[in-house]
């Protein structure tokens, strides 16, 4: 059986969720994205007839779930509690460092740019990250991290994953996350006492 | 006796290094910054021959400087050891909010935007973590963390901040701020213990 093609709507989506986490969101151009996904610019126009914000929207929000899902089944398969979310600074080095570090947060860059700039932008930023907390969330409450410790945790966490990344990634070296994923045992340690 | 004016270099430099903070690199152009800088087009020209990557390699180390005496600043003035972590990521969320969140790092988006494109401008950018980190794990040492830790906690602490304060600033809300205060508090009693 044939495996049924990515369509051009697709493969541009894929390509600029890649683009946006190697460079962000100003130094990605229509057409580099065009030519990533082999797709012709009119499908680009056809597709996302608000431009280039349009399709990053679509782009953060893919994003978005294919980290959700990397955080879903590190934190779900992590040998203990104290150590799952330690699991998930090493499984980000494990990703980046398979990419030579180039593909990082597809979120980050963009988050950054936008903040004075894109509204929209700014907003499936901010989604992105809530949507993080809150799969982290609710992975705390069920090792049994007490309720009002769950979203300031799941925050921290968050917080240290994505600025470890930035780290390792300039220095093209995993070391801070395995720190990050040392504090990350101390304070889980701390939240489970 | 008259405030020496300073040169168009210097406001160069200077007007560089807010438009990195709220907009990245990629975004930046010539012709704002030098309607920023009030100063006349051939200047950056004359003092910047190396364009705009050289004028924003000048901007992230004068940024590295800035956010370096925040650090000295607040670590020095903390009321205990046990807060000196914790304070930084205060004093983060009082001159973030104090822009409307729109200044943050000097160098974190452009940091993000360089990896796979400037070699100059990611160095500029590890030299301005690695001074950061070391100014960090100076005080931790002084104030009698162990030599082993003092690197990685310094890490830490720093990743901590920088993805706080993103969050932070995409929410325009202090508490990712706050969280990360409380998580410090937890990871230096551990590290003093």
């Amino acid at each position: 059986m044939k495996r049924p093609q990515p369509s051009a709507r697709d493969r541009l989506v894929t390509s600029t969720v890649t683009l946006l986490s190697r460079q962000g969101y100003e130094a990605t151009g229509v057409k580099q994205i065009t030519v990533e996904a082999s797709a012709p610019m009119g499908s680009f126009y056809f597709h996302f007839p608000g431009g280039k914000e349009e399709l990053a929207l679509a782009a953060l929000r893919q994003g978005a779930d294919g980290v959700d899902m990397l955080l879903r089944e590190t934190l779900s398969a992590a040998t203990s509690p104290e150590e799952s979310l330690a699991d998930c600074a090493l499984a980000l080095a494990d990703v980046l460092k398979r990419s030579d570090w180039l593909d990082g947060c597809p979120v980050a860059a963009t988050a950054l740019e936008s903040i004075g700039r894109s509204p929209t932008l700014r907003e499936a930023a901010a989604d992105a990250f809530e949507r993080w907390v809150t799969t982290i969330g609710d992975h705390l409450r069920t090792i049994g991290v007490a309720d009002r410790q769950t979203r300031p945790l799941a925050t921290t966490a968050l917080a240290l994953l994505e600025g470890a990344e930035m780290i390792a990634r300039v220095r093209a070296d995993p070391e801070p996350l395995h720190d990050a994923a040392a504090s990350l045992r101390v304070l889980a340690r701390d939240a489970l006492r």
